[in-house]
């Protein structure tokens, strides 16, 4: 093997390790991630996972990354092809709800697993979180400056309360497996939007 | 010592042990509670830890019913003191918010821990929180009976948007530790009873 298809052999062995490390954290959080259950869930050894992630640590900082970049990719990258403002602030709660709906969000495991216990995850995830809540709060103050929103509106509120809905769905979607959650966030979104349009 | 004087000491110690339990919960979650580090805690043996549990799960259930019944002492029982309607209401909203900053909530953890994981605390996490939508819509349908809430306003649809705050403000609180994270939740209910007054 030349160099170069190995490294793109040891990428890819990665990345699926990765992928089923991400499906573990999402039904057993990320305490129910350990290497030896990503090793059998990918079928290699545990020391042959441990030769891509030198501890458990790396493999559930890993997973975090891995959410975060699906995350972006799946709800704020398809809204940039939208109009700044308005339809751009929607196009980010729309697409954020189908995928709190479809995927379920490892990010809000990780944040009520790891919020009083200090150290390298919980400082990942609140860092990840506070990009989010700024990025989100950007669009909101778009969407002011485009005249559509109204001037006294605090981006950071309207973020807050934006981000409470998409809890509320992850909540209700995966406790109560009720297909009408999707519907209520929706109607949640648009009272939301309309109580601060100008 | 008497039987009765047995049967008290034991309810105390069993009691004594749920309340260590709650505290270990709160901060490593119901995955992290273990007979063994209860009995640290409480400055037990293992043996003595399971002489007023069966199991572990039976203990991680006491945990469960203990958040529970805190829960309706201190957010839902000092607003049967107010008048039915929007009064009480705004009190359950008030007690709720005061509650979620200074306690935490075990059953946001336990919901995100076992929402996948089904079994007997999955079961009893969907009975609280069912329990808990039905009587907050309840306390909205009584402030529509009394004509302070329009008469379109959907209890179970404003009851899930005072439930999203509470996570949001559970969140924060906890994840950033804010201090404003209170000031914005209580906005937030603000904004939400306003654009459903009548």
């Amino acid at each position: 093997m030349s160099p170069a298809v190995a490294v793109n052999k040891g990428a890819a062995t990665r990345e699926s390790v990765v992928g089923h490390a991400l499906s573990i954290a999402l039904t057993d959080g990320f305490e129910g991630l350990t290497i030896g259950n990503v090793a059998q869930s990918v079928g290699m050894s545990k020391s042959g996972v441990f030769a891509h992630f030198g501890s458990r640590e790396d493999l559930q900082l890993a997973v975090l990354d891995a959410a975060a970049q699906r995350f972006t990719d799946n709800v704020f990258m398809p809204a940039m092809r939208e109009k700044r403002g308005l339809p751009r602030l929607r196009a980010i709660m729309r697409h954020w709800v189908i995928w709190m709906r479809n995927e379920g969000c490892p990010m809000v495991s990780a944040a009520v697993e790891y919020d009083d216990r200090p150290g390298p995850i919980r400082d990942r995830v609140v860092e990840y979180q506070t990009r989010l809540r700024r990025e989100l709060a950007r669009a909101v103050q778009m969407a002011i400056d485009t005249g559509e929103l109204k001037d006294d509106c605090d981006p950071q509120q309207l973020a807050f309360e934006i981000f409470a809905v998409e809890l509320a769905l992850h909540h209700d979607s995966r406790l109560f497996k009720r297909n009408d959650s999707m519907v209520r966030a929706e109607r949640s979104m648009q009272r939301l939007l309309d109580s601060y349009r100008s």
